[in-house]
């Protein structure tokens, strides 16, 4: 049997030690969350230089990234590899805007499967332009505005984005610094093989394009971008329904003089978006699966793998998904 | 003063305490680590449904991406969106292969910039193959399958991924569970919009394809996988250099009998890969700013935006750069 002035010290140490021990679960437990974000961000196989820790996408300004598109047989895979670019942007919402009655479901799945915060909007031409040139990229672009002046942050930054075109992620970041409204060269354009604004001592003083023609703001639509803020405050700006000269008409109700556009990518001597096109391709048809001979084919994986393909039931209503 | 038996009664309870802290300290740990990786995974502007906790990718088979590639004005604009896909892949080391007696330095620096493991080659055709069709893709590949059975780990698989297809990223994860020799639909694939081999009862019993031809493996370079034991397991497995005849030749000499390969994405059911197609597009040059009248153009950004377009300062050696 130990004293009774032991048993106090031993008492008094072994308090010290709990108390010293939930001290240290607490730092441990800081400590730990802080190294496991790191862990979780830098692990290999996924090094990506513009990753973003939660605090800095909490604050960074979102863009909306307008996607017109209508349904063809490259549809999938072009909004495919453009949602796996658009997963590698911090704060972006997409709107992917259909030439259509009703939106589809092909799209609505893939758009799903995205993890993105999207909007789908269904926008066909009128009834009369049906099958013309004339109404292409300017309804559907149209709808994606409308929701835009109803739905979207202040301070925000639009930008339309096709679905063919090939992005740098490098260009969302010169989207987001966007003021009013800024440009930048996009590759692949026409007989030049790029479209840029020209710059002379920091400012646009003109647009090397090959297609003049009379254009005050000769871009390509993937060269420029505006913030929400601006497009706010221009009530009537929207696209006209004129051939070739959606941007032109576009940029110019904004009403902002060339002289105050600004440039970016490193004062427009970078290309960081290119304005590709995908080759037509073939549909898959159930004829081919005749003609082919493979008359047996609803017992083998064919008959499922062209319901998938040709799988189009429509879908009623847009919809939204945002986190 | 408190008694003898009392303070022994008190020393006794807050052992007990001290025991359920430190257990409680050991949980608390487990649990914060468990919590900051799901919140870091899934904060907003990043949700990405395939996203892999560390744990995980380190014990992931490595897929080695195998790309060849050639120097033409969409070359920038497809590699770019190809690495923006493989960047959400976890676990893959891609190997690009030109076309080339030097590796390019744009590639180069596309590659650095990518943060992705990576290795690059030159591999040009013989000079009594250049400017004809036969040589196309072939000894890049040659070179790349030499670097794998040099330099890949035993447990990893192949993939040949074109830069101009669209690859959705569930196909990876499809791609690495291959034992021997894996194979998927293609979409896009000629006149009948796909290439898929058909799948009887869970076996591979055929192939549908436009492309007959007398080819026993009908299939497109962007159908199958293999796993590197297998190609090491097959010293003399090579391309041929026979126009049209890459698959066959290549799966031939793998040695494994149609009905062993293994069906993947749902049974030959799902489309997760597209042949998809850039259409040529026109090469900037400094004639076009002659001709356009920008004489006075070393004045403007046009003159650095073209150098930065023109550049193809051949690098000399190949480069690995693994993390």
């Amino acid at each position: 049997m130990v004293s009774s002035k032991a048993l106090h010290m031993i008492l008094f140490v072994q308090s010290l030690i709990l108390l010293f021990a939930l001290r240290r679960m607490r730092y441990t437990g800081e400590l730990v969350l802080r190294h496991a974000q790191e862990m979780t961000v830098n692990h290999p196989g996924e090094k990506q230089p513009e990753i973003h820790l939660r605090n800095e996408v909490l604050t960074m300004r979102p863009i909306y990234v307008v996607t017109p598109t209508y349904t063809r047989p490259t549809q999938m895979a072009d909004l495919t590899r453009l949602s796996n670019t658009l997963r590698l942007v911090p704060n972006v919402h997409w709107i992917v805007s259909e030439d259509r009655v009703h939106i589809s479901k092909p799209v609505q799945q893939l758009l799903e499967h995205s993890g993105l915060s999207y909007t789908q909007l269904a926008a066909p031409r009128p009834a009369s332009l049906v099958g013309k040139v004339i109404g292409r990229g300017v309804f559907n672009r149209r709808a994606a505005i409308a929701w835009i002046r109803e739905n979207a942050s202040e301070d925000g930054v639009i930008y339309f984005a096709d679905d063919d075109n090939s992005y740098d992620t490098r260009i969302f970041e010169e989207i987001r610094q966007t003021v009013r409204v800024s440009v930048f060269p996009v590759g692949l354009v026409l007989r030049y093989g790029v479209s840029s604004p020209i710059i002379e001592n920091g400012k646009v003083v003109g647009f090397f394009d090959a297609f003049q023609a009379g254009r005050k703001y000769a871009m390509d639509m993937a060269g420029f971008a505006v913030s929400v803020n601006h497009l706010l405050s221009k009530p009537n700006a929207t696209f006209p329904a004129r051939v070739s000269y959606l941007e032109e008409g576009f940029v110019k109700s904004l009403e902002v003089p060339v002289t105050e556009l600004e440039p970016r990518a490193e004062m427009c001597t970078r290309v960081w978006v290119w304005h590709t096109r995908t080759e037509k391709a073939a549909k898959p048809s159930l004829e081919n699966l005749k003609e082919a001979d493979y008359l047996a084919y609803s017992n083998t994986n064919l008959e499922k793998l062209h319901k998938h393909l040709l799988e189009d039931s429509s879908a009623d209503k847009p919809t939204t998904n945002m986190p």
